[in-house]
């Protein structure tokens, strides 16, 4: 699972979906929820681990964004940037969890403002590379095709709404 | 993340969720595709790898329903038993991927017989302790509120719709 020895720095869920809502402002006493949206695309479902630095950033992203995880319409897998699709961020601080007892604990995971601050650049990344992919195939992106990138926000409550045809769950560590 | 060590025989994401939905039947010629539900509760995404028996079974299924991963009405964490609440379980073989360039690799996944095999034994032990849980806490379960247990078909696509307040994604390996 992990290309390396030793502890992971992050840990990643990845599913496929056709449409995903996320909350990211809670209701307030005189304002409505808010929600961030994408359609076809793929969830990303993210943890830092303690020790965790910004150098595994770029392969994360290069590796997640460009593996072959998404069935294309003509069935062949493509990865999120060459089907195109849209890309939702989940911030997943559960993921880090480990079983005692009858409870989880997550002392493994990274502090908050450094944990906050891997998120953030983690973002960052996927938004540059989805803005101008480097794919090395034939079958680049069609820049006319409308992809977003959408995110949770750090520390909240992660209200999800998932709608799928397949979540092709997958796991990856860095 | 495993409790022994070598490589693991299952590995399961749990999201929870206050209602899925998942496709058990496609659509056919003269048929409608079938679908499962439940409401409030929690999702198993299972995968077996090759070498898996039937002895980590039991261990597996009272962990993960024992586990206190579910927020309770009060806040406080209770395990999907306690709560109580529904279980869906959902083969996910993709769970047993390894990335190798830019494709995914399954070599590590059991047998399709095999795999379905204790894909069942798993799903009847499940039936069985949420029937009759065992939890020796005072919270034990109250018979009257409507739990159950659904689960997809092995070996189809999971087409699957789901709605949190939080999935709280944990992964876990036995």
């Amino acid at each position: 699972m992990t290309e390396k020895e030793g502890s992971p720095g992050a840990r990643v869920v990845l599913q496929q979906c056709v449409h995903a809502t996320l909350q990211v402002k809670p209701a307030g006493e005189h304002e409505d929820a808010q929600f961030v949206q994408i359609d076809r695309g793929m969830v990303i479902y993210i943890c830092f681990f303690k020790g965790a630095t910004e150098d595994i950033l770029p392969k994360m992203v290069s590796t997640i964004l460009n593996l072959r995880l998404c069935e294309s319409d003509s069935g062949k897998m493509a990865s999120v940037l060459e089907l195109p699709g849209s890309v939702l961020i989940v911030p997943q601080a559960t993921l880090g969890g480990k079983a005692k007892g009858r409870g989880m604990q997550y002392h493994n995971n990274i502090g908050k403002d450094e944990g906050l601050r891997l998120y953030n650049a983690f973002v960052s990344l996927c938004e540059k590379e989805l803005k101008n992919p480097n794919t090395n195939t034939a079958d680049a992106t069609d820049a006319s095709v409308n992809v977003t990138l959408k995110h949770g926000t750090y520390g909240n409550r992660q209200v999800l709404k998932l709608d799928t045809n397949g979540p092709y769950t997958h796991l990856m560590e860095f």
